[in-house]
């Protein structure tokens, strides 16, 4: 393999050559604020997963690496995000108790198989699998997972302790546990995710009064949470108040992420190897769908298939270095962009701030309550909630509106994992169900052209041994039959019918199932002395028909246009 | 609800009304053929599913009777069939042991499951589900089953015990066995299978030779089973056969068709539902084929939702009376076609003759050896056996074939359950992957027209500036994607565009996620002033985009024609 070539899947051999001053400025620039913006958000997004805080961190710091030497988004920040933490915990919570070793050793499996899955997808150019997953359906369950992921987080700024996976478990746990609620933890609490939303909704525009740049004002506002973080793990070692009750993160190792192993076994792997697709495969879309706004932002391309590759290494470093599922973050993407990141060197430069942060700061946040961290999340996650799409869909087509619905409703009623595989299933259902009853119009000649048009709707010329079926949608397995039963019934309510002419110009395909269906309508017309007869077809379709001994069965004729047909066919009506 | 109305869920009350006796002597004589057919046929295929040999007569009796009440095709003969009867067999074999209550009452339990889920399709008019099974899947399901069926049977034909679902569990069952084979039985099996071969293909043009009438020779053919029979089971009792180790049918008992209840046990149910599901459909698909060619023959209707249910009543029935799942039979519809069977009356008539079989002939069949039956089976089975569909496949498309090879190999290898689920993932897995990449061409102006072809194909008119793009298949969520990366990736080669018109004279919808794609491409392409257009948009899709904001976010316009839209935006080329 030359260096070209090795260059395709290792795009950093590419970036990397022309690397120079001025991208440097601007991705060290771009990854000091992500650095400051990732350390609450990996240690939060890690308590979300039933994680110490401390995977969190080290799930940014390898993967991050990887990713920027075999990614394709130059803006793209890899690292934990809280949808997929959230799955994380819901895969791993049944099979293990949190802060046993099992756990950490199930969530490092989940993100091999995860990255295994991946980097597979990629190799074998299997991206176009994530198009399974609808617009529709992701939205519902994005909306549904930031509900699920917020209402397990009062639990932390209650104080208390609670279970479930799913909205009526976690809602009967909390109030179970009410009685138990911590009040100073509450205050702590309720303050944080208080003032993190007034600094999204009220700080910008203060800032941006008193004359701050909207780019600086935004993101001195991005430095929020780390604030709230310092301020409250003051308050907790200077008041005292881990002695009253208030959880803390406590003791978190100092260095850089260990080597780690995860596990082989089967049966571990045969669990997890759903949960494994679901996160695979929701990553890499919500990653996707960043990189290429980013990227067209500024004229580049990504390379989906890479893609893969880039967040399958990244997925497969978490697994040996401590962390657990990563993929591409939106808001923090967004941000590295906003700050001026060049090139994915700025991800290996915030890797470098983590590691720094993971060897030097961690003692200094021992103090720092866990509710702070509930709040952080909070307050990140109900941004992802977004009804709109309910209407939206239900203005658009009653179709994806039941896909979005259903979406919703079953994941928060029954989980992550079922709301979406049912998701899923249901578009496909639903597309194929619409795609089985595909649109025919009966035909006829507007009077002094050649054109023909629904008989339904115009005043077109008819002759009443002649059926012309126009149909708007290729032939295939779901919809072959459909134009079976409609022919049969015709010919039967129908007696005069002599010919039926298939207008074949909306048909791009029709697959060894439909040519079958012809074959069984050409017969059955045979049998009552009906001729079958087809026009307009396109190149492609004939030349897959000539391979077929369809051409030489059919009754009637293959005509090049309709108005052949019906010169041929009836030429009374043709010629008037 | 009135008589009309009614009558379209019962169509006796139709058809019943004008019943005459042409119909009469043509049922008539149509059901003394079908009842002798039947007889050694139902009591082979209760072999064939594990059943006692009266379960078959049984399944015959209520079945055909409730089909002809509920059914919608005149030739359809409803009971136990060979692919069904493996399938049953398949079901229970896990559940229960053979020849114990378990096992019978499973039998029942799966009609009734059977009859309810096609009851609730035909209510629901869910009928198109039927489709997800595509013509290639059931072609080499059916070959495979054969194959199965013909395997399964060669035990009785040597007289040993052996067992297995698939076909290497069965190989290896049969060879472990090989030394135990009765040589007695092998005898009467080799020479009944040789003589039914026989009838089958040389008998008939022996009859013509001696001029006995193509119909009245086909005739004598169905009966040879019957003779078979008589002469075997003469010969066992003549000669003592059975106390040589020859396995006989045994006593059956005399009578009506029993009263049975099935099981309500939800875990029976939980384990029968996915087996249920497959007969059902399989049946159902089955059968509406046979019934449509038949009916097409007389220009006569049938209605699949009423097929639905009329063969679920059918089930239902053969729950309550000591049966087991049943459908329309192939063989059988066309031998009562071809005997003159003008109304369902014909069924009536033959469900009186296997009453009066069940009242007064089992007594008679107790020396009937299951070498016998085994034959029969083996020699109706090897008709189903049909390779050609892997050429055939090969030659039109190669995932066709590939949804063909894989079905009929897990068929055999891992059973008929997981083969034909196989089968109908993979057939909708490469439908969706063949319409997640749509046909797109970029296209200019053919000279002198108003014709747009595509540029790689043709000497036409382009100006660098604009980018078209035609779509030549719907657009939905498994390809919107790929639209998406196919503009990204044109507008970032190629810098002079400046407009990018999409030209959808080929689309026939737009799904919801498809809508964001359009969005999230005029919005990419709006951050690099380049403007999006459409063109040729048929008037549904055009209503429906309507119904959002896309429209009012459009950044280009909306022209009627690509002509239009060329003499807009590259009006030097337009006018050459």
């Amino acid at each position: 393999m030359n260096v070209a070539s090795l260059a395709r899947y290792v795009p950093i051999l590419k970036w990397g050559r022309t690397y120079g001053r001025n991208a440097l400025t601007g991705d060290v620039l771009a990854a000091v604020i992500v650095t400051i913006m990732l350390i609450p958000q990996s240690l939060a997004y890690a308590l979300l997963a039933g994680l110490p805080p401390e995977a969190g961190l080290y799930a940014s710091i390898a993967p991050i690496i990887l990713y920027a030497i075999f990614g394709t988004s130059r803006a793209l920040a890899v690292g934990p995000v809280a949808v997929v933490s959230l799955m994380t915990a819901a895969a791993i919570g049944n099979i293990a108790d949190q802060s046993t070793m099992g756990y950490a050793v199930a969530a490092l499996t989940l993100a091999a198989l995860s990255g295994a899955i991946l980097l597979v997808m990629g190799l074998l150019k299997l991206g176009f699998l994530a198009n399974f997953l609808s617009h529709p359906v992701i939205a519902g369950f994005i909306t549904a997972s930031g509900i699920l992921i917020a209402t397990s987080q009062i639990k932390h700024i209650l104080g208390i302790s609670a279970g479930g996976d799913t909205l009526p478990e976690m809602v009967i746990s909390l109030v179970g546990n009410l009685s138990a609620t911590n009040w100073i933890t509450l205050v702590i609490g309720v303050s944080a995710t208080t003032f993190l939303f007034w600094v999204r909704k009220g700080l910008k525009p203060l800032l941006c009064r008193i004359r701050l740049g909207p780019r600086l004002a935004d993101m001195v506002t991005k430095a929020g949470p780390v604030l709230v973080v310092m301020v409250t793990t003051a308050a907790v070692w200077g008041l005292g108040l881990d002695a009253e009750g208030i959880r803390i993160v406590g003791v978190v190792p100092q260095g850089l992420p260990p080597l780690t192993l995860p596990s082989f076994s089967t049966d571990l792997i045969r669990l997890l190897l759903l949960p494994a697709l679901l996160i695979s495969v929701i990553g890499f879309v919500e990653s996707v769908s960043v990189a290429q706004t980013l990227a067209a932002k500024k004229r580049q391309r990504i390379d989906p298939n890479q893609e893969l590759i880039g967040l399958g290494v990244a997925n497969l470093g978490a697994a040996f270095t401590g962390g657990y599922p990563v993929t591409g973050g939106f808001a923090r993407s967004v941000v590295n962009f906003d700050a001026g990141a060049e090139t994915p060197a700025a991800g290996i430069f915030a890797a470098l701030g983590l590691s720094i942060a993971a060897i030097a700061l961690t003692p200094l946040i021992y103090f720092l309550p866990t509710a702070t961290l509930a709040a952080t999340i909070i307050v990140a996650v109900l941004s992802l909630v977004d009804f709109s799409i309910l209407k939206r869909s239900w203005t658009y087509s009653k179709a994806d509106f039941s896909a979005v619905a259903a979406t919703i409703l079953l994941t928060l009623g029954l989980g992550v994992e079922t709301g979406v595989s049912a998701g899923v299933v249901l578009s496909i259902a639903l597309h194929l169900y619409k795609s089985s009853r595909p649109h025919l119009a009966e035909v006829g000649l507007v009077p002094g052209t050649q054109h023909f048009r629904n008989i339904h709707r115009h005043s077109v010329l008819t002759d009443p041994t002649l059926l012309t079926i126009r149909i708007d949608e290729s032939l295939y397995f779901a919809n072959a039959r459909f134009l079976e039963d409609y022919v049969a019934d015709r010919v039967a309510t129908d007696r005069p019918i002599r010919n039926v002419v298939l207008m074949c110009s909306a048909i791009n395909e029709i697959d060894l199932s439909a040519l079958e269906s012809l074959e069984a309508i050409n017969h059955r017309l045979e049998t009552i002395d009906v001729k079958l007869h087809l026009s307009e077809v396109k190149g492609p379709v004939m030349d897959r028909l000539k391979k077929s001994d369809f051409l030489d069965l059919l009754t009637g004729q293959v005509f090049l246009s309709q108005y052949d047909a019906m010169r041929a066919l009836a030429p009374e009506q043709a010629l008037t």
